[in-house]
């Protein structure tokens, strides 16, 4: 992995003003290959997120606001009222690309309701909002600059809501640790074992992470033993992702397949367990990466903290419980072909939830900014 | 697949009278290539067993017992006491191929407490015993029928004990499920959808299988609407060896990740989960491929029944409990490499343990002969 040491920090989407065009890390690539490729529309960019050239729930509500930028940028031509149009078609097919994580949504409302906000002034001359058109013709670029402005925000915004939720869970950690962190010198033993599943880190989110922002955190604070990753099948996040950032940033982790946490959680290696979420329901329940219901199930059998990490824009106020949230099927060849090559009978039936739901029962605690 | 369907029965071991050798299915290759390979020597037989061209315990200890009736043809030149010896040497070879299954010591133990006979026979020429070498010259070869004798009865017994452990299994599942299976006529709805693990069937065994021999037997009875197969990561047993099996007997089968297991009791998909054991304690507590304790945990989450089954040489009356089973450590290029391509970083730490122990409070039957 000699490319992840040339980049100092991750950063998985930048926005280049040059190219007025927007670089994202091909993830699928990883770890085989470091590559950034460029996006200079909103189809591109939203076939990026469907075949998860980039993924993670911040991440993708960060992408969507970009597509909305390229879109814009791209239109600039028309006339304004089917200028309004196309970024209204580019909303629509942003909004379809993935259905389970809600900040794909939460990100293209902000940027809409910014819109008709701008829609509203110019509909109205005498408004005293400072957003007004100079000249008809100037409207378009002054949306544009105004969409622009408004991803820009959501982007820095997210890795400052990362650093929050960091600092929370990690005192939060520490507290409910305290004994085991405070007794003698910083000796491995004295540290946390901490598993996690899926990727929640820099790679899903504009950077930092959530729940690898909290292990991070603790990194810095050298509380950290070994970072546990499970695999993560079918699309192993956990061995590509989560594995190569935090060798990039040397922290100590080793990596198991999904179906042995419980096995190390039974040698008592696994002090408590920080995940991701996609989306969670008023009452608590979290949708997050397939397998982190049974992982939550198999933290409280062995009386194991699990803890959710997400910042608030991850929050569905529409839904009060799990059940409603849906879980999107993604193509069986994830499951059946692995590097390219089948391995399984091509007449078995197949099954490939993306992610499931854990009820907050199972959680012990929701880390938020 | 077409190459199942060509082959009637699954035998995934043979003597073969013509060659005075074993032939093997190459399990490594299913379900990509269906092909048998000749073992002739007991060198190579420790090698099939070390790399995995054959597993599943029961097999094993079948594969061991002809690996020394093909160290006794290739030594029958020798004197008597190096013939005698080479067996020895074969058998501490055999011995240490694989640490966790105990039908590997099991099978051997029978072979060697039938030698001691003979062996006590020969150094007593009054022995009523009938078996006397005619001339001390005739020693080695009725030695060799011997154990041939041994192994062919091994490998036989072995298959009638799955069909037994079927009907046993099969008549306890129908009984916990009668008021589901007695309902109205025989719709899907009415028939039992089961989990397994691994693969404990024909491939696993002299034919049948264990757990497979219990859904065998079921669908044999009509009362299979779905068998769901975990894939079981490292090796995709599952996927690979499970599926194929049941595809060839026409069972219908769904493939799922492991780690989606927990959603699809969640979702009230899975009646009850059978799988096999390499080793079991005299308490109850049973050793079983990596991912078995996991998945008795999250079906008892979901209150569905986990059952185990097993030939009465899987149990291990030397120990009491569980902790006492040793647990392999296989080579971690198994987690890291999927179909010859490394799929992590190759700075992670990787840890491969083969097997877990489910406690017996765990399990809420085990069927054997």
């Amino acid at each position: 992995m000699g490319l992840a040491e040339k980049i100092k920090e991750i950063q998985p989407l930048s926005w280049n003003d040059q190219n007025q065009s927007v670089f994202i890390i091909d993830q699928r690539r990883l770890p085989y290959e470091y590559k950034e490729i460029e996006i200079t529309n909103h189809f591109e960019m939203a076939d990026a997120i469907k075949n998860m050239t980039l993924r993670g729930a911040p991440l993708i509500g960060i992408a969507a606001a970009f597509g909305m930028v390229l879109a814009a940028k791209n239109n600039l031509e028309l006339d304004y009222e089917n200028f309004i149009e196309s970024l209204r078609d580019a909303d629509k097919l942003l909004r379809s690309t993935r259905p389970t994580g809600v900040n794909l949504t939460w990100a293209l409302d902000k940027i809409q309701s910014m819109l008709q906000v701008q829609l509203n002034n110019v509909a109205d001359p005498n408004s005293r909002d400072t957003w007004i058109p100079d000249r008809v013709g100037d409207g378009n670029r002054q949306m544009f600059n105004a969409i622009l402005e408004k991803a820009k925000w959501i982007l820095e915004d997210d890795i400052n809501r990362c650093k929050k939720i960091a600092h929370v869970g990690a005192e939060h950690i520490k507290g409910q640790f305290k004994n085991k962190l405070c007794k003698g010198d910083k000796q491995d033993s004295n540290k946390l074992r901490i598993m996690t599943h899926c990727n929640a880190g820099a790679l899903a989110t504009g950077g930092y992470g959530t729940a690898l922002g909290v292990i991070r955190k603790l990194h810095e604070e050298n509380l950290i033993e070994m970072v546990y990753a499970n695999e993560t099948r079918p699309r192993q996040q956990g061995a590509r992702l989560t594995v190569w950032e935090l060798v990039h940033d040397n922290i100590p982790v080793t990596l198991n397949t999904d179906n042995m946490a419980a096995y190390l959680m039974q040698r008592g290696l696994i002090d408590c367990v920080v995940v991701g979420a996609d989306r969670v329901a008023t009452n608590g329940d979290a949708a997050n990466k397939i397998g982190t219901y049974q992982l939550a199930i198999v933290a409280k059998y062995h009386n194991i903290p699990f803890y959710v990490a997400m910042p608030n824009s991850s929050l569905d106020e529409s839904i009060s419980c799990g059940d409603q949230i849906p879980i999107e099927e993604r193509g069986v060849e994830e499951v059946t072909y692995i590097n390219g090559k089948a391995c399984t009978s091509d007449k078995a039936n197949i099954i490939n939830p993306s992610f499931d739901v854990t009820p907050k029962g199972l959680i012990s605690a929701i880390f938020t900014e």
